[in-house]
């Protein structure tokens, strides 16, 4: 299939990640996690993010996302998180069927929670009929492709330990967020009091590549049983801790999220020159998010696959990944154009 | 870590996987299975299974083995396997936590149901007190590295189907079993009755290759959701596909599987020789479980690691895998004669 | 404690129940519903509802909705309520927990769901990531205390059907409709396309009575071991049917229902003298829910145990019940008089 | 239905539950466990259990237990329990389902668990692989009416503790057991260590009262919220606990326990005098299990409701209750022993 902008799950993997597979692939290993290189990805996640940080290595996002929910709340207490949250839409219930809580969700402009918005959630403690809040999840970039200063996600960090609640941060794009605030992956997660993350390196350029990072150590609790338990323990799992690995050292997922988001504002420019087409929320990482009249974007589904977003609003969302070219982007805002023009 | 006999989990993966990776990195695919290659595999697996089969690629064995049982069951209902089955004593009860159903145990001389075994955990239908049994799941090879004949797998299909119960088989090792019995995989499942597979490629020489495969089509019910639901579903599932297809097509599974038993044959005639030391189960496949002093076992475990099977009866297992070879069986043989001989 | 006006689940029971439980206490009687009372029941459930009414009692109303909840929905599907809806906010995630579904959530003007609002719901139909909308539920009287009309509930039962789905109603205090609408428990229900029923009689004078009764009979599946296994099954169940048969024969249903309607609108008419206090919903069943300023609601919590229903708009919920009397009707709205005056 | 020997649940219930019932409808309460009557309740719990004993009503012996379950155990770890028990047997995969733990079996002889029976089961302790033992269950009297001795149930909790884990108590039918050993509540659990109670006494006479109490305070966390959880929390809680106040306080609990035990001696020893009627365990409680000719007990089925235990091994179970008369004894009896000569 042509490159396009329907996800960057789309996208392949980085060439580096096949040489970390051979070198892995040297005589014997112990399975599930005890073996030298997931021993070194565990050292090297604690130089990344802190001492305290404690990595899982999972399967995919989901698996992420639902062991940090495991590690902070148990059936009858609840996640504040936004309504597009990716564990509120695009699990499928993993979340309610795997941990049994609720989670509490909150209209948001943007994607992005705020302290006000969940204090609204935020009643009912020490009532048996409510279930109890328990955790904040964000995901930075969120869903909608926007970003989280840090001072507002230290906000939200500190009203969540007001209330003796945890802070969960679903990074399944984290480095997007990195280089485009410039800042490190520890000053976006624990230095702004997260307690745990999800942490994916699948959508920019790893095969598979996803992890439950717990910043705050007291969350470490039986962690390996419950892993375990919800079908998440690998077991060569040094091919997916070489992968991490790489994806750490080499510098790639710095390269590949830098260009994915560059490719992102490229789209960005070239499309709002296009009349009829909205921008429709601040390009921040590798997400374009735009408004075009119904017949349009449903044409250019036919020459590209890519999601509506929003179908009752017209809105659609276009993803840049670390392989997408210029020539990509101009071949589309083409198509884009044509379609406009047979209007 | 020198190649060893711990587990079949603990080598690396054949050469040509790589290749089948660089081969499927090929510009952009659609996510989640809906790509040419994940296409392909579907279309091989029927041809290798029958028309019926519908093949969903998981991450582990685990995976494939809840999967296969929340195709089969619902929570009030319970699934018939022996003490020793993986899903029973090795999955931290995952089918407890995610399907919610029970599994009745029976104990076994060999690892292996029979007919009159199941009988005597089929009552109570109809009782709401009790949980009603509504599958049999059996291991070929066993956890105990034994065989079923085609004849003993038709008879438990048998029993199931006349209860209105189904059969699951955990193929883990299923390519083992196949080079063992001369047959092919449709012979030894779809064609003995067997209704849901669990196959399974990771132990012989994938990076990661897990599907299960519903033979009995009344079973493909909802799976895809419930798949995503139990965190099983990966994003770019053409390398997981594009593994289980070159698994199946290359005969890699075939030369792999041919090796290790061979390997373990070897390992069980070499160790005959030795004094002191007893084989427990007929090596069939690639493991051989054999008794011997506590203090030489324990002391061989500082040289090469391995499992206590059961620790109090002084039985371990060795593990054979696609790469071990004469010498490492020679030099592992070696080293129990000097722990003998120390005694 | 004096009667008040906190819940309908604060007042005891009426004494024909007594009689009811001393002429069930005859001999010896099977268990778990195989008695003649339960028989008789169930027959006379049919009589009410039509031929295809299943009935089976639980213990309170959270037992009921989660097993009418179970019967419609496996944990991938979802069920589409209003944000106030019982199952949503107070059963501390017993749906999520027990059947492991999602909720799908719409805030509403006065509790009630119309297909309008559920269609905002209603999308993400065969995408494996969704959770796939398989009922719809709502309350009547709702918990804001308002009433659907026959042809609201209809619209909502041919929505759901158009789309495969079901409609389930909680009627906890059905016959407070029933009586307030002067039609009969079928025509509320089974005659609009309602398949599965909450049915509660304890907040109307019984010691405990509840029941989930499906009223389409394709739900009855497994039902019984469903219900034995959430942990909702009876033993001594003649006492529970006797009760609720007392209810449905000997007009007590009406004549409770009646009489604590009656006190609401009473209640109603002497607040809405009163100035300073806002009636926010018409009061068409026994609860009436005022605006009022904060210092007075929260001294007049002082002298009579009530729930505010929304602490940031200063709402409260005031319930009749089959034992308020008109005296406690005058006594209240005195106090809140004085404290009115006191601000 | 004529009285008879198929489960002391058949029976009704004692006068005076009807007048402590009488004596609760009194004006309003709060709801939920907030009333007066379920406060002393708690006293009287305390009084009689020690002062850390912290006393949940639910509605059945299954909430009782999977409330206790749920209060030891997270989904990862296991119950070790008789293969008998009613846990693993007679919940059709409750605590599978709601706590999504893992029961290891024993056989027993008798019904009652040992230390050495029990240690069978204590391995893989670390092991992320294998559910983690946390609880050991048992039931006082057994479900094959035998009794653990004050030794017996110490040595079975310093077991537990031993490795920080706990005992629970399925006392469905502990006042039999009381009576029976002379004893008080307090001597045979808190006093031996044990941990979780399931206190029954619907089985002896009331129409509905069950509890959970936590003899250890240290499992008292989250209680109410699990409760509500799992649909056990009733709402007109104060006639739940007048049931049990009454029950505790009147002598009733003595009383009936201590007629049941006499008919269920009265009863074996009649039932020795005939011939090819085999008594299987020592008579300690109200129940006798007996061995019979199976044509003699399928016709005596005919004549009176029981169960057959075991069907292949032609044991059959009678069970005495609190109303049961010496009359009753001899005409069962009478049935028997013409059926016996019909033979």
């Amino acid at each position: 299939m042509q490159r396009g902008f329907g996800s960057d799950n789309h996208s392949g993997f980085s060439p580096e990640v096949l040489e970390a597979l051979q070198r892995a692939n040297d005589a014997h290993a112990l399975a599930y996690g005890d073996d030298e290189i997931t021993a070194r990805l565990k050292a090297l996640v604690k130089k990344e993010f802190g001492d305290q940080a404690r990595s899982y290595l999972v399967f995919n996002g989901t698996g992420a996302n639902v062991l940090s929910i495991d590690a902070m709340c148990r059936s009858h207490e609840a996640v504040v998180c936004a309504e597009t949250a990716h564990i509120n839409v695009d699990e499928c219930g993993a979340p309610q069927r795997v941990v049994g809580c609720r989670l509490l969700t909150v209209a948001t402009p943007d994607g992005k929670l705020t302290p006000a918005l969940v204090k609204t959630r935020l009643h009912g403690f020490g009532f048996e009929h409510h279930s109890q809040p328990r955790a904040i999840s964000i995901s930075q970039p969120t869903e909608l492709g926007t970003l989280y200063t840090l001072e507002e996600i230290k906000a939200l960090a500190d009203l969540a330990h007001s209330h003796g609640m945890y802070l969960h941060l679903d990074g399944a794009r984290l480095a997007n967020a990195a280089v485009a605030m410039g800042c490190s992956f520890r000053q976006m997660t624990t230095d702004c009091g997260v307690d745990a993350l999800s942490f994916g390196g699948t959508k920019n350029g790893l095969i598979m590549g996803e992890s439950c990072i717990l910043l705050n150590s007291a969350l470490d609790i039986d962690i390996k049983y419950r892993r375990k338990q919800m079908t998440q323990l690998g077991s060569k799992m040094r091919f997916m801790a070489a992968q991490m690995e790489c994806y750490l050292e080499s510098g790639m997922w710095r390269r590949n999220a830098l260009h994915s988001n560059l490719m992102a504002r490229l789209l960005c420019a070239e499309v709002e020159k296009v009349e009829g087409v909205k921008i429709m929320y601040p390009v921040q990482a590798n997400s374009v998010f735009a408004q075009l009249p119904r017949e349009v974007w449903k044409r250019l589904q036919q020459r590209y696959f890519f999601y509506d977003w929003d179908e009752d609003a017209d809105i659609v969302r276009w993803m840049c990944s670390f392989d997408t070219t210029e020539q990509d982007i101009y071949d589309f805002v083409n198509a884009l154009k044509e379609e406009i023009c047979r209007k």
